[in-house]
């Protein structure tokens, strides 16, 4: 016990080594047909490694759920406050779609991206401590999204024909379901981007109201 | 070889209850969790039962997929055929909604329909020849859906501001996005019911264009 208490650089430095291979073999076959030797094997690491790490193979990816999440909000904190240093606000809303495609384009930017999370959606459709802190985590995602949407109508004349936690749902819903769609069909991330891109700007138009309204 | 070749109608009901056990065990704690020992429990067959009809999991798992699909597909055109005989085209657009979200209101109307919905995705988003079928059968689905839109609009004055499969295309992701998010949130059917129509009366909003234009 205590020695879990402790995290050295070392050690961290391992966990997180057995938790990105885990992406990769959970977003690759699944949770429950990943065994925890092909995620040593894949780390370079021996069971015991694992073992002295985690307890179990659903406790790393409780944790890796918890790391994916978190590390999508802060990736739209950062991406919003450097859009902000660098005046993008200022262009809008010539640049709105961008900024907006800029901002959730992240984590699931690639095939494996988009598996690993569709893995922890259908576990967290199951397992109701998961469902609460994925949409937690979901929750303040998308307050961040619509506080850029506000940021953006307020800086413009026209406004949006949803209200920006709306908007910001419907944008994340779309940019999902055009992801799925992508990797299912075979694209590459190239692809993926594009795809995504225009369902974005889709309903980006179908967002801004008419400037006489 | 030739045993497989003949359906005989008690062979198909013991398929179907095979099929029906299995739908529930996949969705409950997913394909790769899923013992065929736990399908047969629940189909109250033995394992011979199983092997007589199904080589492996596998197997089935991909006729339940093909079967599942096909039964949205055939759903959508039946309520079709069905609304357009009780003529209810004649009273849209203030039904318009209701006619779409009766018609995408199909098999995934519960935890357990959503969860399999899922389930057969993410598989689709790992097996070629799972996700050729999956698209090609969603794309039926989009097209019946994008003739209703069509259908309404020619019928009355106002257009769609997207062209009637792009339009379907969002309707569908919006729905199985409120979906997924309902059951997260441990909704029950009716709770279900009630937030899908909620997301899709929104957008159907956005897709109206003022009457005026």
């Amino acid at each position: 016990m205590s020695d879990t208490s402790v995290t050295s650089p070392r050690r961290e430095a391992t966990r997180q080594k057995l938790l990105d291979a885990a992406a990769q073999v959970f977003a690759e076959v699944g949770l429950d047909a990943a065994s925890v030797e092909a995620v040593c094997e894949r780390a370079g690491f021996t069971r015991g490694a694992f073992y002295s790490n985690f307890e179990t193979k659903d406790e790393l990816f409780l944790e890796l759920a918890g790391r994916v999440s978190l590390g999508r909000v802060a990736a739209v904190r950062d991406r919003v406050a450097e859009l902000e240093r660098a005046g993008a606000f200022a262009d809008v809303p010539s640049n709105a779609l961008q900024i907006v495609q800029q901002v959730l384009d992240m984590s699931a930017d690639d095939r494996l991206g988009v598996l690993l999370l569709s893995e922890i959606r259908i576990h967290a459709l199951r397992t109701p401590a998961l469902a609460a802190a994925y949409l937690a985590q979901t929750d303040e995602m998308l307050r961040s999204v619509a506080q850029i949407i506000d940021d953006i109508g307020r800086a413009e004349s026209f406004t949006f024909r949803l209200p920006p936690l709306d908007a910001a749902r419907l944008l994340l819903t779309v940019w999902e379901g055009a992801a799925v769609r992508s990797v299912m069909a075979g694209a590459d991330q190239a692809e993926l981007r594009r795809a995504t891109n225009e369902e974005l700007a889709r309903v980006a138009q179908l967002l801004i109201a008419p400037s006489e309204g």
